[in-house]
């Protein structure tokens, strides 16, 4: 039987993973640089990282953003966590016929502001306009290029038994504020999406003298789905402490009401960094310093290496689970 | 009343423009590097060029190539136009539920090759699926990143007087194929896309020691808009001779049955130079000895300076006539 493209195949979980593999590792080839959330290449005089994303989240307006603000600073945050400086985006537009101007300048304007925060520019673009019906009102695609500076390198070869799991804040709040403006929650909830650029506090962190190993930011898939894939891709066994993982109320409501494990909701201000344990005090000082990152805390440890990767669950009550990708996703058009 | 993107906005045209200048430049900021198919930015030892493109094409396979073909060689060519070597490329799919795995693939297949023909490589990417309805069956955008060589870069400010308008080849080919695959052309052709990667031609151009004071693909919106956005951003006269342009009996056929005009039909092989008249049969010839360039030829002149810019057209009978930007286009969704 033929095999078709379905919802689950962009939902960042299994099938992402094997549509990635099977299809775009096959054709473009296998690269060292793919480990990371932007590619990271040398030019003449120059290591850069270049990254793209699209974004066609539904609604295109929720509380606290929208999707001009998320594809800023989602690429903005692609090519921090990368351990770039982000310099250039670039902006592509796929707009439905019949979209608002005013709501098409809204959201140009939150890109600008966006942008702004870190100091990006907007520098090269493109609009294409489809039929009604041909595109959902708006899609947005942004690519972005940064320099890493000498000495700004990430260092997962180095990650060893001990180094610490840190966030910078609460998660699954873009996911269910994404739910709420779906009218999909059933209770009332006006949680702001946690959407926002992350180069200032990666930068403070740095500043702080913190040796970061490795950092991802846990978008579509979730805080788990990142961790996996980071187990995987540098051969290390993870543990998260459930308890210690900071939820807000409304998320933790939210979930209880519909079935649905916060670990796997889309994050978009959220950053994971693997550090040295004697780091750890540094690097929440430094984040807990600023406001997005008030809630920073250590959500587990490294315990071992593995070839294949292991990320570990252990409950409140002390139990130990394996956590695996999903094969779907719990939210399609998240971002 | 309040007002709404028409399709007319996505075509090139002035609506196009008009939303660039009213919108994106407004927010974004005007600069400098947008005279140019791509940004010309300068990092610590290198001279960068960045650019973006998205590829909504309908239908996405037509005769001599897929909306994979125009998307790798689209960006490639933003690249080679302003005077970089093209590197490396993102690709971003929003795929509508539904789509076969068997066409995901050919169109992933045509992408490998084509950017083997430039040697670029596709080294970061992002998928998204949007529920059947959605989109059109598939969108790409590509955005890349290229080197400017020192010494390569353009020099628009040389132009004068004299100096010569050349095309590498036939216009209009890529308008017809794809009104063609629509079925809206009413005879039947399998006049093939020009599209193709014009690097190899350009570096050719090159190193053949001609100074190219300028050059740009003439895709969306055609020869005439693309000559007219040269005048207008660097201040020249340009008159074109309407007998020298080349035109495949095919294409000229399909306009006169259709009532369209082939200076305004996209092309995805084509490039344009300014050259200075000294170095026009050095070009020529360079080009002539490639496949892609065989019919490369004069087919105008810089004929003096004005600060708005202005391109003529003269006829065969020895007129002349000023040529704008259509408002609208005449071809939706042609790449």
């Amino acid at each position: 039987m033929a095999r078709h493209i379905s919802i689950e195949h962009g939902e960042g979980g299994e099938m992402t993973h094997e549509l990635i593999r099977d299809l775009f590792v096959k054709y473009f080839g296998h690269a060292e640089e793919a480990k990371f959330d932007a590619a990271v290449l040398d030019l003449p005089g120059s290591r850069i990282a270049f990254t793209t994303d699209t974004f066609t989240v539904k609604p295109p307006f929720f509380s606290g953003g929208n999707i001009g603000k998320l594809a800023v600073a989602g690429t903005v945050n692609d090519l921090a966590v990368s351990g770039a400086e982000p310099l250039y985006l670039s902006a592509g537009f796929v707009l439905e016929e019949g979209l608002s101007f005013d709501d098409l300048e809204r959201i140009v304007a939150s890109m600008a502001e966006e942008a702004s925060k870190t100091g990006v520019r907007i520098i090269t673009g493109d609009t294409k306009v489809v039929e009604k019906g041909s595109a959902d009102k708006i899609f947005i695609n942004t690519s972005g290029v940064g320099v890493v500076h000498p000495g700004w390198e990430l260092h997962p070869e180095d990650i060893e038994e001990g180094d610490v799991v840190i966030v910078n804040g609460t998660i699954g709040d873009h996911g269910v504020a994404i739910l709420a403006a779906r009218g999909e929650l059933g209770v009332a909830t006006d949680l702001p999406t946690d959407s926002t650029s992350l180069y200032p506090l990666i930068r403070a962190v740095r500043d702080a003298g913190v040796r970061i190993r490795v950092m991802r930011d846990p978008t579509r898939g979730g805080l788990a789905t990142t961790l996996v894939e980071i187990t995987e891709d540098f051969g290390v066994i993870v543990e998260l402490d459930q308890e210690a993982i900071p939820l807000k109320p409304e998320v933790e409501g939210a979930c209880e009401i519909l079935g649905l494990d916060p670990l796997f909701l889309a994050n978009e201000g959220k950053v994971v960094f693997i550090v040295p344990e004697a780091d750890a005090e540094k690097a929440l000082a430094a984040m807990r310093a600023r406001e997005e990152g008030r809630d920073a805390t250590i959500i587990g440890r490294v315990v071992g290496r593995s070839e294949e990767g292991k990320l570990l669950l252990r409950s409140p009550v002390g139990s130990r689970r394996r956590i695996f990708r999903l094969l779907g996703m719990q939210l399609p058009r998240i971002c």
